[in-house]
């Protein structure tokens, strides 16, 4: 069995057909056995969303002409999860999500499901990366992603990932040879100002849209992935499930509740 | 200015009439000025997922006799953005979401509409607390979880809470007089073993339901959520949105990307 494929399971959140899953699955099929489960419609912003109160459709796709490809009507957790438990014969020796259209740096990482579903790889034990391109378009140009998809894919397959640990890995939208390099980093404190954007429907009642600006609050600090991405790096984000404030555990026990 | 009312913004996942935020409710407003924004249906499981690609609605209610009270279209999360961004004349002293039909201790955390909330709150810089209690059932009995959750609430209006940190209460499914104390803890390594229903429509095409085991992987450490609440104790995690494994960092950083 040593030297079988890696078996690699691939997802995103903007859609089983969006140009950016298909420069992953490309760059993936030179690397091992693809699986393909991926919402079948835009499923940004979901965060670590679960459909537990409706029913989920999945359906087997000729897209991409991999071992296996699927598209389901759930979110990216849904899909790692269905992928995982009703699709794959052994577990995945790797999950990547994306390529993203749009970084997803900062705090960002909480609300995105293309680093959702690398968290829920993490949480399955899977070596899991999320992919992101600092470029929001349909026509985006993923030459230069590639290449850095390949190259980190390569070393979580040769090296693995500590437990419990996924990657966030955000990528300027620069050509190749104008991308410095390749930082390991930490989540920048930015944050987003939200605006709701008031409209009226024909009725003359409100709606609204979430809107906003993101805001770099800690411009200084050059060991976060918003100055990396800033100063045409490649951010790494090595991301974990584990949300305990373990620093805020002994201050709140002086409370003595 | 100084003697104003704590001015504490009250949501959830079960929707806006569960009778987990009613109880809520009745303890908040005998500690300050509430205001009320809250889904209009269940959103359980929907994690931090934001709504950006369909609009949202809000509707005045008057359910509850408070200062001001919306139901929203959207997910926990976009309701802790529009009362900060559209509601209330002033940053609220406190922000609680519960008090949640189900636990939400270890991982769940990361799907938890209620404590996703919680975590949008401590984004905003609110002191920020989820409440849940161990029981699913409509008849749930809050008792016990309202004096617990007037004591905690009235300790974070008065000590705070660390920048960048919430709290993640989970409350056992007992009589006052029969829970031990609380316990300040992190969260248990436990993990959800995932089942896919299977069933056909009438069709004869498959549709799945989302379903699973809960499994505690770490039964012998007694400084867990898990463990707290399987020993009759009440559970205070502190819980952070920096999700970055600063320890990985240097591993990560050995690979020379």
């Amino acid at each position: 069995m040593k030297n079988r494929k890696p078996l690699i399971l691939v997802t995103n959140d903007d859609g089983i057909t969006a140009p950016g899953i298909t420069a992953l699955v490309e760059v993936m099929k030179t690397l091992g056995d693809v699986v393909v489960v991926a919402p079948d419609k835009a499923q940004s912003g979901m965060g670590h969303a679960i459909t537990i109160n409706s029913t989920l459709r999945i359906h087997k796709v000729k897209i991409y002409g991999v071992k296996s490809e699927y598209s389901c009507t759930g979110t990216p957790v849904d899909c790692v999860k269905f992928a995982v438990n009703k699709i794959v014969d052994r577990k995945p020796d790797l999950c990547v999500s994306g390529i993203n259209h749009g970084t997803n740096m900062s705090i960002n990482v909480i609300y995105s499901g293309t680093m959702s579903a690398a968290v829920e790889g993490a949480i399955e034990n899977i070596p899991s990366v999320g992919f992101s391109l600092s470029d929001y378009t349909i026509d985006a140009d993923f030459t230069a992603s590639k290449k850095i998809v390949k190259m980190i894919a390569q070393k979580v397959l040769k090296n693995g990932l500590p437990k419990g640990v996924c990657l966030n890995v955000n990528i300027p939208k620069l050509k190749s040879e104008l991308i410095k390099g390749i930082k390991v980093c930490r989540q920048a404190k930015a944050n987003w100002v939200e605006q709701f954007d008031e409209r009226h429907d024909p009725g003359g009642h409100p709606y609204y849209w979430l809107t906003g600006k993101f805001e770099n609050f800690y411009k200084g600090q050059n060991d976060t992935d918003v100055w990396a991405l800033e100063n045409n790096y490649v951010s790494v984000v090595p991301t974990q499930f584990d949300m305990t404030a373990h620093k805020a555990i002994k201050e709140i026990q002086k409370w003595k509740l």
